[in-house]
């Protein structure tokens, strides 16, 4: 087979060809290498690679009969989360030695399911503003946004079908809009984060970049343990929403436009998508993320403020300054405006499987501009729910666009099963 | 001075005793140090000791201006929390060697308040049931309680005066009973994790094991980045109940007792100490803890029940095979029923400053039978509330007895200014 057509399959269709015996783990992993020695110069999405490492232990998954979903697939890892056989920077300088003693427990989980680790995806600093090297692979002057930086530019150039990343803000969301990729951001305490480090407690959640939805449910179900998830394609269409948010007007109009497009295929195709319109309780929510993400990273990262400040960008030290200004009082309070408003998204959101919502600003931004906006995520990372970042064309400079669905707290399934209509709807338009 | 008697101050004397010169740092570790050689060989609270460091960093502490409120102070570190210069097991042999390349952020808080590490505390096996090699101190036939076992025993018999602990069950309320010092186990959520490996992220709280309240205040206030905090004695005497809870037929008459005890002794002082009667819905959260804790330690843990199992307690290896077989389903209703219990507390308690409640069932049982049982604790570890462990004499066999005092999730400082009340109540009476 040719070895560009095995290296665009996605995790699902290259696990299945491996059970069947039509493609081998060896190939594939040939397949990623060959597209990472071409690209990784210009793109370079990888922080640590073992090509050496990862051939032998695809050629050493051939000698054994798959035993798990992700039997022989290569996966990179977000260079926040922990591997016990390859360094863990956190994209900083400070670690740019650190080896972990023990995989993260996501990485184990994917390890005990097959998968085989390719590499170290490059983060920024510490998963905050500061770029790392990854270029987008659409256009390389162009960010591929951040945290999730390389993970999000490794999947969307084909040089690995999956990535772990993570999101605080708007950490999956953005890159995998900016990339034209899938992008799941977990419920708040959905996976395990052993292994990762906190940057703020009440935010930090793991997630998945992928060029398929189908992918994501697989990963799903193998970070859940194993557990086999029930995502059949749905009887009836999703009961949707399309939420446009008091940022609404931040955004540009081609994103204002990709999102009614997706909104009108929606309606043609059978759902309803009513108006989920949100209240006045909602309109502090972007300045209470801010407040308890810079208070809980201050307090999280004083080892690294008080030892070794010198080694820290001044993007990351001027986010700790400003937590450690922030009250206990008015962390309290943001947490509890945060609260309420989950509270009251309950009973809005009751009826819905999803919604829909602007998922960035618009295209890519320049890279010497750093990595985009996380204001469309914001709010919606405050409130703990999945969210899916979901590509739609593209834009003016013929970079990727997109929406994405948001869900409430602990309704992934119910995100992932809209998330597999909506996007087979956009793939087959 | 005689170090015996040095030995036995409270942080807080001698940290002022520090800054009015009256006491030299080198003073007080060596009366630490001189404790330590005496009697650890007896006792094992340490999992690593280095003294030599420890002196070196006094001597260079009388040698500087006190600056933060702990300047010169020693503390021990449960070893389940990551220290920079000193190794960290997790009180597990698979981690035997394993060097952090970083602090915890606990660790920074207190050495940038002045505070010099002596040591790593020993912990059970990642703070769960299987013992390291403490001994109680007031009978060595017994255990110190677990999983703080070092931290309590260590405060408890003088080799310093302060130590970290954390709780998922009753790991610091019950070693703090069972050792006769104070104990508080923080609000969930209260104190950055960052650098202590997770077991159950639900319930994983910080601690704090000491001899005096005004201790527990200072640690506390160093915790949170060195806020004032205003604990002057109250004007008028706390708001208190009793709280017997479900269990209390399984508590010992002498335990029970000694809450009868505290209970006279605070209306004698002037708090009324009303009933707080727990309804229906509190049934089964003993279940759900236990439920919720297995679930989250199974998916934690998947790297060490995948790669070395046979490194792994029999006692580890059930809880995790146990947490394996809680379903998403079962979880997520034990995750409920704890919520809805936390939401009818807080309008049964809300003009509560505290409720007084059992510590343990008894005093420390033999160190054969394991670290005792923390079932007077699991309830209130799930209700997230922060807890202060109180000594209230001896029990038959002249070991230690104890309550607890617990309030709302978030009401810590009401907790232990009620504490402060409290014990200054139970050390003069």
């Amino acid at each position: 087979m040719d070895h560009s057509l095995i290296g665009a399959l996605s995790a699902s269709r290259a696990a299945a060809q491996i059970r069947t015996g039509t493609l081998s783990c060896e190939e594939l992993m040939l397949s990623c290498l060959a597209r990472i020695a071409q690209r990784e110069p210009q793109v370079g999405a990888w922080q640590f690679l073992d090509a050496t490492r990862a051939l032998e232990r695809a050629r050493a998954a051939d000698k054994l009969a798959p035993q798990g979903p992700l039997h022989g697939i290569p996966v990179g890892i977000k260079d926040i989360i922990d591997t016990v056989d390859m360094p863990t920077t956190l994209g900083s300088q400070i670690y740019a030695k650190r080896q972990p003693q023990w995989d993260a427990a996501c990485v184990a989980a994917l390890r005990a399911a097959g998968a085989i680790v390719l590499g170290k995806t490059v983060s920024t600093e510490f998963a905050y503003f500061q770029p790392g090297k990854t270029r987008n692979p659409h256009d390389l002057l162009h960010t591929p946004g951040g945290s999730s930086s390389g993970s999000a530019a490794a999947v969307a150039d084909c040089m690995v079908p999956v990535a772990l990343g993570s999101q605080t803000a708007a950490s999956v969301t953005r890159p995998a809009a900016f990339c034209g990729v899938y992008g799941y951001k977990a419920s708040h305490g959905e996976f395990s984060l052993s292994g990762i480090r906190p940057f703020a407690e009440s935010l930090d959640s793991l997630g998945v970049l992928a060029r398929s939805v189908d992918d994501i449910v697989l990963m799903r179900s193998v970070l859940l343990g194993g557990i086999p998830i029930d995502h059949r394609p749905l009887a009836a269409p999703p009961r949707l929403a399309v939420c446009r948010t008091a940022q609404w007007s931040q955004a540009e109009p081609q994103a204002q436009n990709a999102l009614e497009t997706v909104v009108q295929a929606c309606r043609k195709a059978g759902s309803v998508v009513s108006e989920l319109e949100l209240p006045a309780q909602f309109a502090g929510l972007i300045d209470a993320q801010k407040k308890i993400m810079a208070y809980e990273a201050a307090h999280n990262y004083v080892f690294e403020t008080t030892s070794c400040p010198g080694q820290l960008s001044a993007a990351f030290l001027a986010l700790t300054e400003s937590g450690r200004n922030v009250s206990r009082h008015d962390y309290a309070s943001a947490k509890c405006e945060v609260e309420l408003a989950r509270n009251i998204l309950r009973s809005l959101a009751v009826d819905l499987d999803a919604w829909i919502s602007p998922a960035a600003i618009g295209e890519a931004p320049l890279a010497t501009s750093g990595t985009g906006d996380p204001l469309m995520s914001r709010m919606w990372t405050a409130l703990q729910g999945p969210s899916l970042c979901v590509p739609v064309g593209r834009g003016a400079q013929g970079l990727p666009l997109a929406v994405q669905l948001v869900a409430l707290a602990g309704h992934d399934d119910e995100l992932l099963n809209a998330g597999l209509w909506v996007g087979t709807l956009l793939e087959t338009a």
